[in-house]
């Protein structure tokens, strides 16, 4: 008798049609003879709803309250998964982030697991119950209620996998698994069967919003083997799980377009060492995110650095970087926010040469510009025309085989 | 500097505006040099919302799961409270019932309280914190989150102002206090200044709706003196506290009309011993609640048996009554559900003689038959026609000069 985690998102449990589905789900599970353990989200909207409710009152809610606030939503889910499961003759029992011992720091709003205690959740398994728990909170030494910020819910599934040694963590989504390409972009895009931790942490940072990067990150630390299926439907989902000889057989496992970064260039910065530390460490000091940066000996004395950010710090960067272009004494400032990255992404990279050339010789082909380029040992990143996003991933992902055989 | 424990109803916290009302008052108490434990319902319709919700879920939601669901209630208020009392630069901390260290007995939806840590409310008032606490839960030994039952915020209020011994407890409703007369019925009724912990059980369990019974006996268990006040105004509200000399020159306090319940005779039953024992059992064992009993011996072998029940129970009574009527070899039966109950308290009475008679002659001078008597130490009740309640109700008002002095 295996021990399985589940996790069902907000949408699987969006009204009682939903909460009753997941319960049928939950039974059928329990019924075939697996030890049980469902880790739910908040209804919906209601954590939107919540949020609201707080900017009624304040526009800089203490962060304490505003867990003591966001935490009831999951609760409510909760109990009423618990109801709906008892309607089904199945035991089952509810329990808050807090009452199943998961022990977080005190950063709330974004706190992070550092311990959870299973007797609780054993005692209930023990006695037959399924275990419901709330995701995406917890508790601090001193019993202060805390969340684990976005992404929390996943989290908690994942970390009370590893704790009670589960067989597996199954997350329950609203699509069918991880695909080669967004399906909405790319028609012929094809559902991965498997993939690894490092490549979907890669997909994860570039975009695919399946999961979030630091429920897989705990997942493999752990070696937890996680599945991504749809609430919906009983397809088989996407596996991730640890590299394995046969993924390496796979050059590329998929391709990923993200259209959410700006990139700013400083013309003919005097080329002394220093320069670009400087400038980096000032965009650290107000908390800008820098994703990729080139620099550009232009002459003998001058250089041009380029950058890209998110698109939301945009202002906030070009705000600093005109305060630093003086004092580095930069010629001009330039900036686009008409960029697309485009990135492919395989752990069979390691072990395949040329797959950067076949890349950058179909956006050639496709006259796409590359207009920067950045590498891992497992991921090949494009930024070009934010107008060409799309013909080019969808180039990319014919050149490199990816989509549905049957076409 | 003086403990003051404050409670606020749902509707005094409906809506954003409403909380931060609350906030300012809490606020304003504070910058006297009060220390403060606020104790927080629902807000306005949240918990009927929640059983709205169970309710689509199952028809008979398990008790446990039910407490967790509507706990969340209560929890969502205490953290918008704290933030609008912060908005105004006062420092707050919520807890819910469980953290503040409410443990109750294991009865899900009506538990009892058992005991109060108070260490964890000592250690934030020390910090100058205002205290807010979700009303209506507690939790097991075991951890579990229990709720309270009917009146279950009044009770923390009260139950937490013994535990800190404070120097009161603040009622915060949406009525300025405890009238002579419901107001809506007798518009000359008067706001009463001081009434005691005896006469309020008796008018609360007449239906005067202004606080639940189970606060008013743990009021007066523990001498705690209870200020019912509007949360809307600063009128001075009703005192509730131990009995003074003072208010035995007062004969009577307040007067009553209920309309809730119903009368059921049984005709000519066989006079033997142990006839209504048997009766009354039947009725025990069915939960049907009894009020008034009167036994009228109509001849030498036979008795009329009547009493009253709530008439939401009325047809589980008569089930109950037409099984124990054949048994007994009672004659028939008859039910009449149009009937209001009058009363007068006052502790008074036990020192002035002559209330009873006053009452009956200011009925009969209104040609209103008395149908039904019911005396205690400190009240006469009487049962009339359902038609001739508020009518009666005003008659025995002015009989007994508690009208305004004004008018």
């Amino acid at each position: 008798m295996s021990l399985i985690v589940q996790k069902y998102g907000g949408s699987s449990v969006g009204n009682a049609d939903r909460i009753r589905n997941v319960a049928r789900r939950v039974a059928a599970k329990k019924k075939q003879g697996h030890k049980l353990v469902v880790v739910v989200s908040a209804m919906g909207d209601t954590t939107d709803d919540l949020i609201t409710l707080a900017e009624q009152i304040t526009k800089t809610p203490n962060e304490r309250e505003m867990d003591m606030l966001l935490s009831t939503g999951e609760q409510i889910s909760v109990a009423l998964l618990a109801m709906a499961i008892h309607e089904l003759g199945v035991k089952a029992m509810s329990f808050t982030g807090p009452q199943v011992g998961i022990i977080t720091d005190k950063f709330h709003t974004k706190a992070k697991i550092l311990d959870i205690n299973t007797d609780r959740m054993q005692k209930a398994l023990a006695q037959g119950n399924v275990v419901i728990v709330a995701g995406f909170q917890g508790k601090t030494c001193e019993e202060e209620v805390t969340t684990l910020g976005r992404g929390g819910s996943d989290l908690t599934a994942v970390a009370l996998a590893k704790a009670l040694k589960a067989k597996c963590c199954e997350i329950y989504t609203d699509v069918d698994g991880i695909y080669t390409a967004d399906p909405r972009l790319v028609p012929d895009a094809q559902k991965i069967e498997q993939i690894s931790y490092d490549e979907i942490l890669e997909l994860a940072a570039l975009g695919a919003k399946v999961m979030h990067s630091r429920s897989i990150e705990v997942g493999k630390k752990f070696n937890v083997p996680i599945y991504v299926r749809n609430s919906m439907n009983n397809h088989e989902g996407t596996l991730i799980t640890k590299e394995s000889k046969q993924m390496e057989d796979v050059v590329v496992s998929g391709v990923a377009l993200t259209d959410d970064e700006a990139k700013i260039t400083l013309f003919k910065v005097p080329d002394r060492p220093g320069v670009a530390a400087k400038l980096f460490a000032k965009l650290s000091d107000a908390n800008v995110n820098i994703d990729m940066i080139i620099q550009n000996k232009t002459s003998t004395s001058t250089t041009d650095i380029s950058f890209t950010v998110f698109k939301n710090e945009l202002n906030r960067a070009l705000a600093v970087v005109k305060k630093a272009a003086q004092s580095l004494g930069a010629h001009s400032i330039h900036h686009d926010s008409d960029i697309a990255k485009i990135s492919v992404v395989g752990v069979g990279m390691r072990s395949h040469s040329g797959v950067a050339s076949k890349m950058f010789g179909c956006l050639a082909r496709k006259k796409i510009n590359i207009d920067m380029i950045s590498t891992s040992e497992i991921k090949i990143s494009c930024v070009i025309s934010g107008k060409k996003g799309k013909e080019a991933l969808r180039a990319i992902h014919s050149e490199f085989g990816l989509g549905k055989k049957s076409k």
